[in-house]
């Protein structure tokens, strides 16, 4: 494993160059931090990473979660390196401090993490679901619901889940059917089926904390009348000891094609007396909720997906280099010797590919990121509204596009990598396997468009993606102003321009014309916008290795500034003419899906 | 498992619509079968995929192949499976009588594979691989050599492999170590490493009949030097007794992210006196020898992409009839009844995407299939001639645009159903790992690409080439007659016609440029030219539809055609414009590929 996991001359550039991390010292919340702190945490995460994980990466994937009828058994190593990460911190990183944590502004805890997930792969996520579970509890649950179950949790002694899907409704949780019945006492009895529950059950912690989506007796039907509940797996007693079994049973292990090491559950509440459970918030609310982790939840799936997608392009980066095999077209000598095979411009092509992908979706997800940071800790109120105002209309972008992408850059790793790409003596077949999830899990890409075209644009007169317009021209005119960046400034606007005219086109449909047509592209929609996104922050990092080629500097710095300058290229090239396609389909209001019979197929 | 493995409807489509393959009766060779034997094997196969592969289907893949440092074991279930086939006489279906075959035409036996493919998975390359190696034989060996060792493989008592790949040259066949020296009684010894032997070891036969590449002591370097040579695993006695072992060592198993139940296994061939081996033809031939059964390999690559894909479509389009879940846009009462998902358009999106690749797939390799019969079958010596000249260019693509697509297909297989798709309680996550394979092996997508550009297309006066135009411009003209296809036809004129510029302009490049450079994006060649076949194969598609419909069919049949004239309408609207995009970087020579540099990565 001496690869290199990624390359840490580019976090540094993504942060301090690109996303300017530095000026967030200027912040009260961080005012004890400065980049030398900023940096051991990183260095600290990348020793965990190292010395807990990355041995046991393989393994984790290949011995399987096992169910004995009782209990669930992960392989032994995992729990010590959680008990690594959580020891050193860096698990509840960007909590208060009074609640344990550092304090740590999120985009330096997401690139710490970024070593954890890709060497700890889903062994981490059991960690990640817990901090977002404990996150959603302290901004919308009661002092006594924060003091029983987010304390143990932020101390790494309870692990969280979020329950939601159900057997009968998948994707429409205004159909499900887990019932709650509220008691004298204020408590409620809760029971019902869920399935696809990540860590719902596992032998990390001393108890798990499920967040369940349920309905009240009487309730409305659909979304307005679901509320939610904290339902532990055991009760804890007021000394904070462990209590009863709150019958909180596991029905079933599923067998995932990826993700291997995060049991994937179905689960049985209250069977019998129904299990206890605490409302959070009020009635009839909990979706909203919900919707608190689930966006967080989001910004960590697409995190995945760009995670992975590095994780694949750097493992098979290094590979090219040191693998030798054949010659160049021009060399006609056999008997020379062979060349490695990052020497093959096909070769390159896949791998600039990756880069083009990978590095693109880190810089969206970072920039996701700090939104979510600059949304409660900006100076002004207007530029956390701001930030919250862009954060919101871009979730569904930063959800799907690594999400979708990051697979493809996965399966350039293993064709690099050819039939040594498809074994698993290299783990980059297992990242394209734990990739594949990313567009299916905290809403499908499916639904992530109809979210951005039905909701996000519209919403509060277009107000987000105006915004998000306006972020994209003030790029613009700073690019036209380097002159190597000119042509690219003006290819940007256009693509810009197709935006502007595409989403006039489909918001008169959707007026105008039977809705469910007009929705029928919705993705190409979502991948149009995508695209542009990912071309515009490309054109934001181009302009950062401008301003660095501007200093001179040595040659390793130059080299990884023209490295930028042609992954810029690469995606202009290569990707982004695509929106031509998707703009006929979308304004043309292209009908073939939508008319497709189900007795033709 | 009670969704139909495939539309059999289709299949009847395909043989008897699309390809006239009742036409074949009129050949001598066919004379004894009419189109009721051509049914009754193809039922057989469905019976015996039925009956024996499918239960074992998902055992086949998580049950890997284990080796205990004597013995590989497979699940007991194979063996009897296998059995089932050789004993309907189907793993011989297209050999001579007097070899114990049924002298079926190889689309017959192509459509009866695709049932056991479906079911069995890759228990059924055993078979495939060993039909490879005995044609080879046949074409090549001497009476003696086949006598011996084709006999018993047709009787299904042996199996073959190829053995080619070694650990230090992978695709780089020039640069193979293993080693041969002569003996005085005619014999040679051999002694070297290979790895990724598909079939390499296992306990279905009494013996494996290896084709290895080898060197002789002397000979040129390079691809001019490499001889062929049977290597069984086990020498044979003169009485057909299994003599001595031969020296052929498992040095280890590969652990596949897919096609599991199919060995990849390290060999060491003759480490101690050396491996006795049988030369095949003449020294020094090997190469050309080899590519007899690699071309009819690849079209069985290619098939196994299209078949996967297929597989995928059917099991998925199941599911999405099936699954009741949320509801249409237009529709805002939350108490209504769920509809099945296929209602929603983006479902159908996907299922159609599928069935554009899926069963453009197929054609394109029935095509081939049937090709491959027509230049040895055909009438008239020109004719066979022809069919030769449009196979040979076409091998390529018809490799590669299946490989490449098919795991696209599975992709949406696994999107449409969601949580559903990515467990292994259904296999359409296991079709995504096992399609995934076909764009390595027998040549890389990028080997292709340049087969096509270098080889192929200029080859004989671009004889391949100005036949492929030709044929695509009769169908044009036929197609043109038919009132509802005309704007197709006019598509696809264009499409022809784009084609026509670029592989001017890339020829051009080719004798005018560094020639590395002009083949830097060779891969993007290749996928235009497949599309461009593709929507060629769905507008003889739609033309046979349209002539169905001519015939006011029943109901059934007027939705089967229906969903063909659809599936052509997809390929032309969301597929076929791609090709600007890939004229536009070939056309102008787009340099970013080559000009990255190693250090810039």
């Amino acid at each position: 494993m001496a690869a290199a996991m990624i390359n840490e001359r580019d976090l540094d550039f993504m942060l301090y160059e690109l996303f300017k991390s530095e000026q967030l010292l200027k912040r009260a919340r961080y005012q004890d931090h400065d980049r030398m702190t900023f940096n051991e945490v990183i260095s600290t995460a990348k020793v965990i990473a190292e010395k807990h994980f990355l041995p046991i990466r393989q393994k984790l994937d290949t011995d399987q979660p096992t169910f004995d009828g009782e209990k669930v058994h992960l392989i032994p190593e995992l729990k010590p390196a959680i008990d690594a990460v959580n020891g050193s911190g860096i698990g509840a990183a960007t909590a208060d401090y009074e609640l344990g944590g550092m304090q740590l502004p999120p985009i330096i805890a997401s690139a710490a993490g970024t070593y954890l997930s890709i060497a700890g792969g889903v062994g981490m996520g059991y960690n990640m679901l817990t901090t977002a579970n404990a996150n959603l509890l302290e901004a919308h649950g009661t002092k006594e619901l924060i003091d029983k179950w987010v304390k143990p949790m932020r101390e790494g002694r309870f692990m969280g889940t979020m329950a939601m899907t159900e057997p009968g409704s998948g994707s429409g949780l205004g159909d499900l059917n887990t019932k709650a019945i509220k008691q004298a006492d204020g408590t409620y009895r809760i029971s019902g089926n869920k399935i696809f529950i990540s860590g719902g059950d596992h032998d990390l912690s001393d108890n798990i904390v499920h967040l369940v989506l349920a309905r009240l007796q009487g309730a409305p039907k659909g979304v307005k009348g679901i509320s939610l509940f904290v339902v532990p797996k055991f009760l804890v007693n007021d000394d904070g000891s462990i209590g009863a079994d709150n019958e909180v049973a596991l029905a079933g292990l599923f067998h995932k094609m990826g993700g291997r090491a995060q049991t994937s559950t179905a689960l049985s509440f209250g069977e019998k007396e129904g299990s206890i459970g605490y409302l959070v918030g009020a009635e009839n609310q909990g979706l909203k909720y919900m919707f608190h982790m689930m966006n967080e939840a989001r910004i960590m799936v697409g995190t995945s997906g760009a995670v992975l997608a590095l994780a694949g392009y750097h493992y098979s980066l290094d590979y090219a280099k040191n693998r030798p095999q054949g010659r160049l077209p021009s060399c006609k000598d056999p008997l020379s010797p062979m060349v490695n095979i990052i020497e093959h411009a096909d070769v390159r092509r896949m791998l600039l590919a990756q880069k083009a992908y990978a590095e693109g979706a880190m810089a969206l997800v970072f920039y996701g990121t700090q939104l979510s940071d600059d949304e409660k800790t900006a100076p002004t109120a207007e530029q956390r509204e701001y930030a919250h105002t862009l954060l919101d209309f871009l979730t569904p972008i930063i959800k799907t596009w690594p999400s979708e992408y990051g697979p493809k850059a996965n399966s350039y790793a293993i064709q690099v990598m050819g039939g040594h790409g498809y074994i698993n003596e290299h783990p980059v077949e297992m990242f394209y396997r734990d990739n594949r999830l990313n567009p299916i899990h905290e809403g499908t890409t499916g639904i992530q468009s109809l979210d951005l075209m039905t909701r996000k644009v519209p919403m509060n007169n277009m107000k987000g993606y105006l915004a998000t317009l306006s972020e994209m021209e003030k790029t613009i005119e700073l690019a036209n102003q380097m002159a190597n960046l000119q042509g690219f400034a003006t290819e940007l606007t256009t693509a810009v321009n197709t935006l502007k005219r595409t989403t006039k086109a489909v918001l008169t449909l959707m007026s105008t014309t039977n809705i469910d047509l007009a929705l029928a592209n919705s993705v190409k929609y979502l991948e149009m916008f995508g695209h542009i996104i990912i071309a515009w922050l490309w054109l934001k990092q181009a302009m950062a290795a401008t301003e660095g080629l501007a200093r001179q500097p040595h040659t390793d710095d130059v080299n990884f500034y023209k490295g930028k300058l042609q992954a810029l290229q690469y995606f202009y090239r290569s990707e982004l003419p695509k929106i031509a396609l998707w703009e006929q389909t979308l304004t043309s209001a292209d009908s073939t899906s939508y008319d497709m019979q189900v007795d033709w197929f």
